[in-house]
């Protein structure tokens, strides 16, 4: 696919890297030279170029392009104009990063579905991870189903996952089991990733430090935390 | 619990906002005296003043704090500054919010265990949401194991889930069907959000516009995505 990605912050960056380590072809635009020059040996092409400027914008090589991704955080009313100049240029497929609910709201307005909100996405999961006890992480399916990461009850260390009656007792299924690894990172100091193992099945047997990966109703995840720790 | 969050920009804000709301003590502190007020009436207390310098700091209510945040962006050596004169202050339990890979190892060789990495974190999920074909959404449970939100695979349709083989065939698991439903925003447009629908079984079955979230090794994802689109 073809992507042209306009902003070359720290997220517009990470973003357009992941794309080409995908096999994408992606075109980073930002105004800053800084900026471009930073990113020209890994993406595809870069262009310095003001988007918010129609005259200007009216050269950002959108022909072919599957999809236009506006990245710029800082200005909110330049990132709108940005959207609504591609609009109107005729990009079928426009997907907008967006820091502010009011700023979402007038991008839903437009008729743009992809909204990415990095700030409130990593906010809401890490509230919840820094204040909970036991939490590791937590995904949200929905807005009542959640996925979380817990460190073992102590109640449930030594029994299988058919003696925890999870699924029973509290209508939530027990997906694997997590392990921290020591490994170095890249200046040699020590720090720890997590390895899942396989899909658990009834006989898989609980053990002091596991971490279980947890999917169910936010309310039930709640009980069988509160019962169980 | 009692938080202090250093830098209310658009992250420490939210996520100083989310902490409140689950009940949490929260004292936000900044040197931009517009972002201190801007939080004041949404946060237990707020503070305006310089964390990198070690004389305003030491003017920080770090007493009984239960967790420091470090959540400024723009400056990852102040970040790492402010880390520093934390961890000599006695804090026991500091996050931080890291911008760069660099930035991170040295957080890790300080010993910080908890980093927050909004656009990195978003980036990842986003370059694969946006670029494979009827992925929704996805999380990464481990560096292997996914849980992804796809749209029910063609050849998939009216099918049960047994009959669908997706376990038995490629070792992966569905957890949940959602449905898109229509709502209304804060400015009055139409947007859409998803739930989710109880945990599904053998018997149920699989209808076209479902959105599956499937849980698995990648590979086994991929290979299940590939065979069945």
């Amino acid at each position: 696919m073809k992507f042209v990605v306009i902003g070359l912050g720290h997220f517009g960056t990470a973003l357009a890297e992941r794309l080409v380590a995908m096999g994408h072809e992606v075109i980073g635009v930002d105004k800053s030279m800084n900026r471009v020059e930073a990113c020209k040996e890994k993406l595809t092409n870069v262009i310095c170029l003001d988007s918010s400027d129609p005259v200007a914008a009216s050269h950002l090589p959108l022909k072919n392009t599957d999809m236009a991704i506006v990245c710029g955080g800082a200005d909110e009313g330049e990132s709108l104009l940005i959207t609504a100049m591609l609009k109107k240029r005729g990009v079928q497929k426009i997907t907008v990063r967006s820091i502010t609910a009011l700023q979402e709201s007038v991008l839903e307005a437009m008729g743009i579905t992809e909204i990415i909100r990095p700030e409130r996405e990593s906010a809401e999961r890490w509230a919840m991870k820094l204040s909970v006890k036991n939490y590791i992480n937590l995904f949200e399916v929905s807005r009542d189903h959640y996925i979380v990461e817990i460190i073992v009850p102590a109640k449930l260390i030594g029994k299988t996952i058919a003696e925890s009656e999870l699924n029973k007792k509290y209508n939530v299924i027990v997906l694997t089991k997590l392990k921290q690894i020591s490994e170095q990172n890249e200046i040699g100091a020590k720090t720890f990733i997590l390895k899942a193992g396989s899909i658990v099945d009834a006989k898989t047997v609980l053990e002091e430090g596991d971490i279980i990966v947890v999917y169910g109703n936010k309310n039930d995840i709640k009980a069988m935390i509160d019962k169980n720790m």
